[in-house]
C-alpha cells in the first residue's frame, strides 16, 4: 500500500472541509489558531512513517492526554481501577452532571472530564509530583525528550474551567476525590497544555497498535489485555457525544482533543495522528475526522 | 488454529459460570429455561464450522433480531436513516425515557428498545407485511427455511410489555412513529420470538464478518460501508448498559438477547454465537459473555 | 365589599388579555373555542353569588376534575393515600417521566396527570363503576343534577392521549396501577369531559372555602383537616409548572383545566370560578389567571 | 385565644419527638447541638408575645437567612428579579443540578441553594459590602442590635461546602453569577452563620404577617404585593423537598434552616419561630415541624 500517496490524496480531499469548522474560543491560544493548518502523520509497525502538512507544528494535546493518564493508571491499578471509574459510554452531554450525581460521584469513563480528573487524582495519590511522571512517560513513548507543556495555556485553562471545578467539587462532596482540588486541577490543566505535533503523537500511539509493545524500542508498556482495553475505550468513549458517530464513520479506536488533534490506531497495522484546529458541533476536529474517514475508505482498513 | 479444541476448552472453563446468572422471569418461556444449557457455534469464512453443546436447541432470539431489522432498514434508507434514529450509545438505563423526551422522540440508537421499535415502524411504512420480509431475510442468511417464530412467546411478550408500550406511546406523542401502535408492536413481538439455535445464528452473521458478502452463497447483502456501520453499532451499543464492558473484555462487535443468546463477529475471520440462558445483572448471558471473553483470549483475536 | 362591582371592573380590565392566549389544539372541541368568551362567578359563604359574562356556557372541566377525584380518594383512603401518591410539587415538565421512573411509579402529586390517573385507579379498585360516583358527587356539591359529560370530547381525548398512555404503561410496569389500563383510562377521559359552567364550578368549591362543610346544605363532605390538605395541594401543585407563579401572583388555592376554567378558594370568604379558553404558555387560562390576580388586588383578600 | 397555654401544651406534646430526629453532622457546631433543646416564640400583631423553652438560646439561622436576602433583593429589583431567579418549586433533590443545567444556570427559586447564592450575588453587584447591609436589616426588623454572626461556623461551612461550590461554578459557567466566587461565597457563609434565638426570629417575621409593615415601629419594609410574594414563596418552596408536606400538614408559610430553626407566619394574626436541632429525613427540624402542626390544629388557624 502506498501510504504516502494516500496521505497526499487525503490532504487534497480535505481542503474544502478546513473552513467548515469553528475553533474553540474559550482560551486565546485556541481561538487564534490558523484554520488553514492541517497535518497528518502515520506510523507503521515496521518503523516507516508518512507525513503531509505541517507535521512539525505544535498544538496543545488537550483531551488526548486522557489516553496517557489512563494508560498510567491502568499500569498501576489494573482491574481495581473499575472501583473508581466506569468504562461505559456516557450518553449525551446533558446528562454529565446528573449521571455523576446518580452514580454518586463515580464518573462513567476515564475519557469524560469527570473521569479524567478522577484518574489524575488517583495518580496524584500515588505520586504528588505526578505531572513529571506523565510528561516523562509521554517523552519516552514519543522518543522525544523535548516535549513539554505551555504554562500560559495551562493558566488560561484554569481561568475558564468553571465547569470542571463544578465537576470536581461535586465529586469531592461524594468523597470520590482524595487530594486537594487545586493540587489535582493544577496537574490536569498542565496535562491538557502539553504541546506536541502530529509526528510525536502518531509515534506515541504505536505501542497500542502493537498490543502494548513499542515496535521501535521493543519495550512493553502495557500487556496485551490492557492494550485491548485502552483501545476499546477509545472506540466507545473517545469522541465525547460523537463516539458512536466516529466508530460508525471511521471505524478506528481514536481520541480527539479540543486543540484540533485526533489520534487513532489500526491494530496490527498503524497508528495515526491528524491535526486541524476547526471543530465540528461535537468538539472534534472537523477536517481531522473527515481525513480519518477517508483513510479507512482509501486503505480499506478498519477494525470492522 | 484448532478452533474445535478451543471451543471444547471453553465449554469446560465456563461450567462454573452456568449457575451464577439468573434467567429472565418476565415471561414463562424464559423463566423455565434450563440454566445448565450451553451451546457455542463458530463459522469461518472458508465454510468450516465448529460446535460444542446443545447447538440444535432453539431459543427466542429477542434483541438479536435488532441486528436483522437494522440491516434491512440500512438497505432501504441508508444515510437517511439518521433522521429517524441516532447511532450514539445511550448511557444508563435510567435515562432511557428522559433521553427520548429530551431528544423529542428520536431514539439514540437502533439497539435500544425505542430505536428498534422505530426501525420496525420504518420498515412497516414500506411494507405492511414486514414480518414476512424479516423472517424471509433471516431464513436466507441462515440458509434454513425452517426458521419461524413462537406465537406463544410473542403473546407472552405482548402481555408484559408495559415499558415498551410506554416508549411507543411517548414516541407517538412526538409523532416519530407513523403506523398504528398495535401494528408495529405485533411485528416487534414476533421478531423477538423468532426461534433459532446457535448454528443458525452463527451462520446468519457470516456476511457481516465478510464485509457484507455471504461467503457461502457469495451473495452481497450490504456494501462494505454498511457492514462496517452495523458492526460499529454492535460494538458501541450491542449490550445495553454493558456495551462498554463487553468491548473492554471481549473486544468483538456483538449483540445479546435476553433469551440467552449472543452473536459476535471477528471481521475477516469468523462469526460466532453462544447460548446460555442465565443472565448477568445487565441482562446479557453471563456464561455466554465469559465464553466470548475466553474465545478472544485463547485465539488472541479481537478487533483491538 | 361590592363584589358585583369588582367583578364588573375585572370584566372590563381583562378585555385586552382575551386575545393574548392560545386555545388548546389537541382536540377539536377545544381548538374551536371562542377566544372572546369570558365568565366569572363568585360564591360567598352566606349564599350570595355574583356573576359576569357567559356564566351559563358549558365547557369541559378537564384537570379541575382532579380536585373532585382527589377529594373522593381522601374521603376513602385518608393518610393511607400517601403510600400511593405523593404531595410534593413536581418541578418542570421535562422531569415528569424521569421522576416517575426515579420514584418507581409513584407519582409526585395527585394534580399531575400521572397522579390523577393513579387516583382514578384507586377509586376504581373500590368501585368498578366509579365514574357514576364521581359524577354523582359533582352533582351533589354543585346542587345541579343536570351535569354530565360529553362523550364526543371523551372520545377525542382518548385518541390523542399518547402521553397519558405512556404514563400509565410506565406505572403499570412498576405495578403501581392495579386495574386494566382501558378501564382506568375510560373513566379518566370521561371525568375530563364533564361539562360545567362557572356558576356550577364556583358553587362546587364552596365546601372547601368553608372547612369542608357546604354552607348551603350544611352537609360535611370532608373534615377540616382534609379541606386544608386539598387546598394546600391546590396552592402548591394546582397549575402545572406555573403553580409557584400562581401562588406568587394570585395567592389563592386554585386548580386550572386546559379547557379554560380555573377554580379558586379564599378560605372563610368565598369560592370563585373563571373561564376563558385562550391559554398561556403553561397551559392555564391567560385572561382567567389575570382576572384572579385582579380579584385579590381589588378585594385586598388573599391567603397571604 | 390563650396562646401561652397553647404553647405550653405544645411543649409537652412534642417531648417524645425530640429524640426522633438527627442533628446535621457536616459541621461541628451543628453536630454537637443538644437534641433536648426546644424553644418556641409567637408574636401577635398587637405587640404581645408568648414563649416556651430556651428562647434565649442562639443558633445559626442557616437557610432562614434566605428570607432576609430575598426580601432585600425584592426591595431592590422587584419584578426584574424574575430574570435572574425563578419562583417555581424545584421537585426532588436529585434534580437540583440537572435543572440548573437544563435551565442554563437560572435557579428555580431563591430558597434552594443555587437561588440563594444567585440572590447574594445580585445583592453583591449593588453593594460589595452587602453582608453589613444584610446584618443591619436583620437587626432592624428584629429590634436587636446585638445580632451578629459566628465566624467559626462560617469557616466550618466554607470547608464542607463542595456541593455549593459545584453549584456556583456551574452557574459561573453559564455566566449567571457576576461577582468573584469567593466574594459571593464569603457573604453566603456569613449569612448562614448569623446567630439568633426564637424571640428575635419570631419578631423579625412580624412585618410579613402584617402585609409588609412592622406593627411595632409602624415602618414599612415591603409593600403588600411583595409581602404576599415572599410568603407565597415560603409556602411553595420553604422546606426543600418537603415543602408540599409542610403546606399539607402545617398550612402556614414557613422557612426552615438546617440549624434547627423554623419561622412561619399566619397573615393578619401572628409570626412564630420554633427551634429544635434534630432534623427529619428532609433536613427540617422534626419536633419543630410537629410543633407548628400542633399550633395550627390547636388554634384552628391556618391559611387554608
Amino acid at each position: 500500500m502506498d501510504y504516502q500517496a494516500i496521505l497526499e490524496s487525503i490532504y487534497e480531499d480535505i481542503q474544502p472541509y478546513l473552513s467548515q469548522g469553528k475553533v474553540a474560543t474559550y482560551i486565546p491560544a485556541l481561538a487564534n489558531a490558523d484554520t488553514n493548518s492541517f497535518a497528518m502523520s502515520l506510523n507503521l509497525l515496521d518503523g516507516r512513517s508518512f507525513h503531509v502538512g505541517q507535521t512539525q507544528k505544535l498544538f496543545s494535546i488537550q483531551s488526548i492526554s486522557k489516553v496517557f493518564t489512563f494508560t498510567l493508571a491502568l499500569q498501576r491499578y489494573d482491574k481495581e481501577l473499575e472501583k473508581f471509574v466506569g468504562h461505559e459510554p456516557s450518553g449525551n452531554p446533558f446528562n454529565s452532571l446528573v449521571q455523576l450525581e446518580y452514580e454518586r460521584g463515580i464518573a462513567r469513563n476515564p475519557f469524560i472530564n469527570a473521569g479524567a480528573i478522577t484518574i489524575t487524582d488517583l495518580l496524584t495519590s500515588a505520586n504528588k509530583e505526578v505531572f513529571e511522571e506523565i510528561l516523562s512517560f509521554i517523552r519516552t513513548i514519543s522518543h522525544d525528550e523535548s516535549i513539554t507543556y505551555d504554562p500560559n495555556i495551562a493558566q488560561s485553562e484554569a481561568k475558564s474551567a468553571y465547569r470542571n471545578y463544578a465537576l470536581i467539587n461535586m465529586m469531592k462532596s461524594f468523597e470520590t476525590i482524595k487530594n486537594p482540588i487545586e493540587m489535582v486541577m493544577d496537574t490536569y490543566f498542565k496535562q491538557c497544555s502539553i504541546m506536541m505535533n502530529t509526528e510525536q503523537l502518531s509515534k506515541s500511539m504505536l505501542f497500542l497498535a502493537n498490543h502494548g509493545i513499542d515496535p521501535i524500542s521493543n519495550k512493553s508498556y502495557v500487556d496485551i489485555s490492557r492494550a485491548k482495553r485502552i483501545q476499546a475505550l477509545m472506540l466507545t468513549c473517545g469522541h465525547y457525544d460523537a463516539s458512536g458517530d466516529f466508530a460508525f464513520r471511521v471505524g478506528l479506536p481514536g481520541k480527539s482533543g479540543v486543540g484540533g488533534g485526533i489520534v487513532a490506531t489500526m491494530p496490527n497495522h498503524f497508528s495515526v495522528c491528524v491535526y486541524s484546529p476547526a471543530l465540528n458541533a461535537n468538539g472534534n476536529s472537523l477536517a481531522g475526522t473527515k481525513a480519518l474517514e477517508l483513510l479507512t475508505t482509501k486503505t480499506g482498513l478498519s477494525i470492522f
